[in-house]
C-alpha cells in the first residue's frame, strides 16, 4: 500500500484579502485537528494577516471575483459590476464576517491564536518583512520566527507545500 | 532512482472567476489523461463551478489582471484601466470562451462532466456549502460528496495537493 | 527519520500581475540557492512573464488587494478604494519596483535570466501558447520548451508541485 497518510503541511499565505487569507487558515486548522503537523508561512500581502494593526481589518476582494461577490453568492440580485463601487467591498466584508461567525469560524486574529495554541507554527517571510519595513513589535505574539525562503524549504522537509 | 512518477493529485479550486476555475479543471483533466488519479475539492468562491445555476455563467476577472486582460493579451490596443468599466469583463469573458472553444476546451459544465466520466472525483467543501446555504439539489449531478477539510486530507493520502 | 529534505520543485505561475509573478520566481530562485532542482511552468496570464514584449511591463493588481495595496502597506494614508482609480496601479507598480530594487530583487526579465543561469528550467504551457497565438520568437531566450499538461506531470516526477 503506497498511500501514506499526510503527516505534515507547509501552507503559504500570499494574499491579503479576507477571502485570500481564510483558506490557508482553515486548511492549517483542519490539519491540526487531524493531528497533522502544520506551519503557515505568511508572505507578500498575506503578511498583513499577522500584523497587529492590519489583521482584523482585512477586506473581501470583490472586484477580483466579478461573478461571485458574496452578496450575489447569498442570492441577492445585484449587478456584479457593483464590486467596483466604493463601499461594496465593505459590505461584502461585513456579510462574510457575519457568515463566518455563524459557522463558528473566528476572526483572523483569534483564528491565528487558535492555530498557534493547537501547535501550528506561524512564520513571516523575511523579504516581505524587509520590503514593508516591519519590526518585531508590529507582529502578533503568535509569530514564531522570520524565515528566508531557504529556511522555509528546510523546515518543509517531508511536508506537503500548499500555496494559497 | 528516487523520482517516482506522480500517481495521484488532489486539486483545490478556490476561486470563482472563469480564469480562476479553468486551471484546476485543465490540471485534473490532464492528470486523468495520463492515468493519474485525480480529485477536485471545490471551496470558497470556487464552489460555484459545481452549482448548476452558476457554473456556466462564470466571468473573467479582468480587474485583477490589470496589465493582462484578455483583449490586450490578444493584441488589441486597449487601455488596461478599462478592465474596471462595466461590460469589459463580459467582453473578456466572451473572448475567452471563444478561444477555449477553438482549443476544444469545453464550457465549465461539460468539462466537469468529462472529468467525472474519466474517473475524476468531484467534492464540495462542507464549510462553504453551509456558508452559502446550498442544498444537494443545487449541485451538478457529478458532485460525489460534501467533505470536511479533515476528510479532504484523509482522501489526499499519497496525493500531491495543488491549490489553485 | 521520515522527513526527507526537499529535492525538487515544480512551480506553476498562473497569474500575470507583478505581485502574482514574483512569488513563484522568488520560490524558484530560493530553491536553486538551496541546491533544490527547480522548474517553472508558465500558464494562463502568467505566461506573459516570459513574453519579451510583456515581461518587463507587468503591473501590481491593486484592485484585487483592496485593504492592502502597496502604498497603504508602506504607511501612507490612502483610501483603499483608490485602487480602482486610473493611475493607482501604475503608482503601486512604481513603488513595488523601487522596493524590490532595494532588496536586490531584479526586474522580471533579469530574474528569469538569473534563475535559468542557475539551472532552473523555464517552460511554457502549450494550451496557453495556442490560445494567445504566440510564436517561439515571442519568448525570452531562456524559455526551454513548450509543454502539455501531461508532459508537465511527467517532468514533475518526484517534485513538490507549487501552484502560484
Amino acid at each position: 500500500m503506497s498511500e501514506e497518510a499526510l503527516k505534515k503541511v507547509s501552507i503559504v499565505v500570499s494574499k491579503g484579502s479576507l477571502d485570500g487569507v481564510y483558506p490557508g487558515l482553515i486548511m492549517a486548522n483542519g490539519a491540526r485537528m487531524e493531528g497533522i503537523e502544520a506551519s503557515i508561512f505568511f508572505t507578500f500581502f498575506g503578511l498583513h494577516a499577522i500584523v497587529k494593526k492590519k489583521m482584523n481589518n482585512l477586506k473581501v476582494a470583490t472586484v477580483g471575483n466579478p461573478a461571485l461577490c458574496v452578496p450575489d453568492a447569498m442570492g441577492m440580485a445585484m449587478p456584479t459590476v457593483l464590486g467596483a463601487v466604493p463601499g461594496m467591498s465593505a459590505f461584502a466584508t461585513y456579510m462574510m464576517k457575519q457568515e463566518m461567525e455563524k459557522l463558528d469560524i473566528p476572526p483572523v486574529g483569534e483564528f491565528i491564536e487558535m492555530i498557534s495554541d493547537a501547535g501550528g507554527k506561524i512564520y513571516a517571510c523575511k523579504a516581505t518583512v524587509d520590503m514593508f519595513k516591519l519590526k518585531d513589535k508590529d507582529f502578533c505574539p503568535q509569530m514564531d520566527r522570520v524565515l528566508t525562503v531557504g529556511e522555509f524549504y528546510e523546515l518543509s522537509a517531508g511536508a506537503q507545500i500548499i500555496f494559497t
